[in-house]
């Protein structure tokens, strides 16, 4: 299971509709951080409004993604992180520093043209 | 496996990156009328550059899709249908009228705006 990753404009859009199983997880890390290489993307948007909770592992993996797309150059906004969602990476002591976040992903996508246009 | 639908402002963004079975596809006609009753969207752009070929069975499903949405007030933009995939839909004898095609999908989002617009 593959998670799409969309392609418009400078920037990649996600929304994670699925369970984050650890395979999923890691598959999708690898395919973001190709299209982001391939596209040469400035921004990506992460959708978790469909996620109710995630485990350490995952977690980790999230983290990992925001720090891995910021070294390549793109910036990363999370939008739609629900209350369990957000305990679990504060509890692991994942801060998501350098991350925006915002309510939707209309909201993500105009965060990150505000910023990319400074 | 569903396909995800995404939302953005008034429009509906729908990326096809996995194999279209009969069953996924039925579920995404199912998905997407809710959706697009739901959110109230005005138009729906979907995106079929991974898909490299169809079944009578699919290209069906599609037209009768872009038929419902059309129905429901929802204008369709379908982009990067691959030849394969526009050879079967025709032979099919569907002749996708009513319905706005582009290279991607940011080109298609924009017509979507475009015509909207007007």
């Amino acid at each position: 299971m593959r998670i799409p990753i969309l392609k418009l404009s400078h920037y990649l859009l996600v929304s994670v509709q699925v369970e984050l199983d650890d395979q999923t997880a890691l598959q999708f890390q690898e395919d973001l951080l190709n299209k982001i290489h391939n596209e040469g993307s400035l921004g990506v948007v992460i959708d978790l409004t469909s996620v109710d909770m995630i485990d350490s592992f995952i977690a980790k993996v999230l983290g990992d993604v925001v720090d891995m797309s910021g070294l390549m150059g793109a910036k990363v906004v999370l939008t739609g992180i629900q209350p369990a969602v957000a305990i679990t990476l504060i509890d692991m002591g994942i801060k998501m520093q350098n991350v925006e976040t915002a309510l939707d992903l209309e909201q993500g996508l105009e965060k990150l043209q505000l910023e990319l246009e400074e």
